[in-house]
């Protein structure tokens, strides 16, 4: 990808820490798959599928110990 | 979302720690289906499921490290 | 859940910090399935299932980490 | 379990640390399956198994980060 | 493998980490499996595989953290 | 297992601390499978398989982590 996505891990908050986590889930399913007509048509396989969703929350929370010290745990 | 749901890391006590983390985990479920009617209908596909049930256990286990360390593991 | 079951994470050996990994893991299954009933209907699904006892002790791994860092490791 | 099997994650040697790591994961097991003949039952279905053989070969490797941070890396 | 791919775990910015990230997640595939034949074909497997998408973003996942970790979270 | 196989985690490059993931990897399936010729029969399972090599790449993920904090990231 050519485009500049990820410039910084800080962020003001817990809950933006938590959003940038999704993101980095999200591109890391881009970068295997970069064709979004795809992605769109197997949205339904993991968004439709109980197994398919604690497996993403998985991803998000892995991203998101990273995000989260990379803030100190904003701790004050 | 545009909801405020996470403003801080930190907790009085471990439990409240390990909850949050439960409110974590299921939060990246949400942002990936926010449709409430398809939520509910999947429950029973993990709820009553031992995989599905461990997969949940696991995901707070994750959320968890990142919660405690924020906590300095609540030392004193 | 209004109980009270997690007031510290601190252990006075490594095996009590490992049991308490197990109590961790089995209380994230309980948080999402409350229901006795159901748990232990679906009890031989993995503890007589080789993928779901590994799975289980990867829970407990990931739980035993943050208990084992509470600890400083009960280095001394 | 009433037996003493876990004393010290400190070891000589990150080999005797990376054997510790597997006692950690197979307690794990035990732990979940008390039963020594459905565990003797049950040992083709991972060991015979690429699946299996890699998901036990991950709680090991999860377990000696554990053991690996205890040990500071065994670095002197 | 006999080439020289990696060097250093620091980049610039946190985005050539993730990138970094990716390459380390590919080079475990294809340690395991060098034949570029087999991987090609084995391509659709994950690549139009929400499960298959979702695993591999799990594995760049826990890459980043190795590498965020080494550039101090690129702090500033 | 009686050989000596793993006396230092430290490498001299982040190239050869991910051979040693690697290595470890591989050590956890040989311990719970000591037999070679089951593994032989085994490895198309996995090696010809797109989630066997991203799981098989997982396991080295994670353990690239603990070699990768060993060797302080091989920061300078």
């Amino acid at each position: 990808m050519t485009d500049t996505w990820l410039t910084s891990l800080i962020t003001n908050t817990p809950q933006e820490g938590y959003e940038l986590a999704i993101t980095l889930s999200r591109r890391g399913v881009k970068y295997t798959q970069p064709d979004m007509e795809t992605l769109k048509k197997l949205r339904p396989d993991y968004a439709d599928s109980a197994d398919g969703l604690t497996a993403a929350s998985q991803v998000i929370a892995i991203n998101f110990q990273t995000v989260a010290a990379a803030n100190n745990y904003w701790r004050s």
